[in-house]
């Protein structure tokens, strides 16, 4: 499954170069990530409430081309990998006008419990994990 | 007791008018009184490992002058009102250069516990209390 | 005119005490007030590239009750100043599923060109000028 | 050359998890960088107004342990690759106290002018070019 959301830049995540800063765009995947989840059964909030935390292990982005003010991308999301301990979510974000490829990225995340114990997802969480497994994608989207 | 703290401004504080963006302030002015605070042994992470939690009730900031990357500030900062369940602090930043005045701004809390009640300090917390009362600044430093 | 925005309180929004950390409120309103214009006629992307910027003279937040990751926010805004040279907009948030009221606000502006000088709207930019005698609001919407 | 950079975690850092939001260290490494330069006779300030331009191609960040608020970080940085046109910056984060690894990262840049044209630094910033050859560490810092 590969998810869908959109989003106009904010003046507040540009800089003084004139366009989104780089960093924000590792919040917009965050963004785009969550949405993603809960529109398919898995809401972090949700998550968490119930015990689960998933930290990130890693971010990798590549920037193509920049945006600004007032721009509406769209990220595509999709779990490319899971193996019921570690997760890899990859990112496509396109500027919806023109259809450019603009950013480029990859997070892996795990799952631990409240105590920071990292948890097998299948006896902790099985619900979740069998919404994780619908959820895993065939194939790369950033296809690198 | 007046705090100084001095800080540089970071590229990604600054938004396309080129300039620091108007949001940042109000955190600069938190890392200001933290460290106000700590300084005179009220450090916030102990305060808090303690049970006590001190939220913001309102935030207001007058903006003179811009800054933008590279340049440092000066900040000053003074609790100016303290009667053992809220407090003020007055905030006053310059550009260290130039000695310019950039912002003026002040912030009311109160105090809570973990359970988000009101909490009267010199009851629940005796030991602050009394560095908060040694704290107080008779005047207002920004002459408003 | 009173503008709506709506609006989901993001993960990296959050602070360790649990809840939106209150500098946020300022960003969170500045979205709601671009929206606001931009839907009026008054696109702040427009005004820039006409040369028109409008800095922030001040801001002033009261903040009610707290708000968390997913909670979903309304900002109604409205303008409620305008004399050709300097505007005022008011901001109620509410949270969306209980009515609760979340935080109040305003903010003045100045309206200056590129060189950062002052600006009577009426001559420099009249169209715009036009429209926002037409967005102004009569009333308070914040009942101070 | 490497770079040593010290830094005290805001409290508006944090997220509700009770740790430093992850995106803040793609932050905290770009002030590493820029005060890296500016120590070598690089001031990133500098070179804007000279016309240069250094956008973000890449970036990339492990995370091995959490920070929260207060708590003192050191980052090194070591300009590890430059050919003229691009560039590669390695970042080892640790924590002050007790040493741990806390984050290891690496940023790619190119350079360009303000019509955001690559450019040639030998020929363009002769001055700027000598000093980033000066700057190369021979080895990598993040062991990878």
């Amino acid at each position: 499954m590969i998810g869908y959301y959109e989003r106009k830049i904010r003046y507040y995540e540009t800089d003084k170069m004139g366009i989104t800063h780089h960093s924000n765009y590792v919040r917009l995947m965050e963004e785009a990530r969550t949405d993603y989840l809960e529109e398919n059964g898995c809401s972090y909030a949700e998550m968490e409430k119930q015990g689960m935390i998933s930290p990130v292990i890693s971010f990798h982005v590549n920037y193509k081309l920049p945006t600004t003010f007032n721009d509406i991308i769209i990220i595509r999301t999709a779990l490319v990998f899971y193996d019921g301990v570690k997760s890899k979510y990859e990112y496509v974000i396109t500027d919806k006008e023109s259809g450019k490829l603009i950013v480029t990225g990859y997070s892996e995340h795990c799952c631990v419990n409240q105590n920071g114990r990292p948890v097998i997802m299948k006896r902790a969480f099985p619900e979740f994990n069998e919404k994780f497994i619908k959820l895993l994608e065939s194939q790369s989207i950033i296809g690198q």
